[in-house]
């Protein structure tokens, strides 16, 4: 990372938690920007950011950091985007850029673009990266390098808009890709959100049995269970908010999984080893895919 | 990791790949054997332990190294178990402990025990730990330390047999507990057998997916998904033994998991976001256990 010219006056981050914080710090280190204007709905959370000197300044009005802003990134779970884009449109200045890092991009279209002016440009982003941490706490500078950040403008966007967010971006360590929204949420419910809701749906299944197997399973957790118990600790909004605005998508690639582990089910219940040795064999391959890409 | 005195005479390891290899190091590198005598039924893994000086004695017959030995682990998948005691029977001297490292329990005693002479003691236990890797070359003498090594002796074994077994593996810097078989089964079928059903399940989810869409998932797979497809590289022989051996708490578990996500699944097709979140809040607390516990 070599600091280069300043990208952007001054950037507005309306949430701080782990990847508002992360932005916040890893653009401060750099010199990306003049000025980080932060802002977030708790009173508690805002003052924890200015402890940590997170940003120049702050406050609990997301109009207030959006104006005169170059540059607004809202960091928040999916479902308040739309509020908050009504929120700042009467802050926004001419060919401030606006963008997110939300998990979902059809949703985040449909929810902020009717808000933004036409003075100002719309380039929603998604940053691949997170830990199952939250919080202004959790933000750290490196969080985003060698991720991929998905860019999905909406038809029309401005081009050099969407090369400034790009930019952006890779400044902070990432590779970028532009995509279609609708694509970018049938590919990430496949790698993201179907793994978060079984993960989610496995350790429930824990939670359900009684006290003292529970305490065994915790207890003996280290022969698979425990990575999924770190993957069901990652923030309830931000995924509960992934479920409700991706749905259609999830509930499609849920229903294939279910197909699969029907047909695993079955293979087991009828002692049929070779059609288990065969599946446990070809998805050894997608692990050798994921190690190639250098996203192991 | 203090070195003391010589435990066994003579260790005879059965299977040399991850969890027998590791077994060699740590016991070589601490001194708790006078000899480590070596078998697998393949010549080129045979001669690959040999390579990496892992014993002392090498053998493709099982009955060799079994002679004369003080402690023979079998450490094969555990469809070889059964065969494998068959085959040592005849050359276990008086007062041999055989033990195996074996993922199910019930299926080991079922299988082995009619094959051990009375003068010898069986001792099954598994050691709660692995990674992703198989093979002689995986192994590494640290595997076990700060895991769990459950032993479940049948009733009426020997008490210093068992003894000398959990203190084997507390050399080996493992926690030791002793449990009926039948319980160890369905812990692990919670602990350890879904979650790695569940992983290649999802994996097997993307295998059957379109080519350029298969890519992509690989390709922004950091978002979960890289997870499941760790856990899902796991030895697909070893895996399909386990399933078949412990087939009715793995289906029993697998009905509790998949009742709970069709409830996950309704609750996002109708919209019930408090649902969500309450299920993704409570299992936050389950991994606070595993913290605890100090297995993360």
């Amino acid at each position: 990372m070599t600091a280069g010219p300043v990208m952007f006056g001054r950037l507005a981050l309306v949430g701080i938690g782990l990847i508002g914080s992360s932005i916040a710090r890893a653009a401060k280190r750099d010199g990306l920007v003049d000025e980080i204007a932060i802002s977030t709905r708790s009173q508690e959370t805002l003052d924890r950011a200015r402890e940590l000197g997170l940003g120049d300044a702050y406050s609990i009005d997301a109009a207030d950091v959006a104006e005169g802003a170059d540059f607004v990134i809202v960091c928040t779970p999916l479902g308040a985007c739309g509020p908050v884009a009504e929120r700042i449109a009467g802050s926004l200045k001419d060919g401030a850029i606006v963008s997110d890092v939300g998990s979902c991009k059809c949703s985040v279209i449909e929810d902020m673009a009717p808000y933004v002016p036409a003075h100002a440009h719309l380039v929603p982003a998604h940053p691949i990266a997170g830990t199952e941490h939250s919080g202004p706490d959790a933000g750290f500078p490196e969080l985003f390098e060698g991720r991929w950040c998905v860019i999905t403008p909406p038809a029309g966007t401005d081009a050099a808009a969407v090369e400034k967010v790009a930019a952006f971006w890779q400044k902070l360590g990432s590779m970028t890709e532009v995509m279609d929204a609708e694509h970018h949420d049938q590919v990430l419910a496949i790698t993201s959100h179907l793994p978060h809701l079984i993960a989610y749906s496995i350790v429930d299944t824990a939670t359900n049995l009684e006290d003292s197997l529970q305490r065994e399973v915790i207890k003996f957790s280290a022969g698979g269970f425990r990575d999924f118990t770190r993957i069901a600790a990652s923030d309830p909004v931000m995924w509960r908010d992934v479920f409700l605005k991706n749905r259609d998508a999830v509930l499609d690639i849920l229903s294939q999984f279910s197909e699969d582990l029907t047909a695993l089910r079955r293979a087991i219940r009828r002692g049929e080893a070779d059609t288990l040795e065969d599946v446990f064999t070809r998805t050894r391959a997608i692990r050798r895919g994921v190690i190639d890409e250098k996203q192991a």
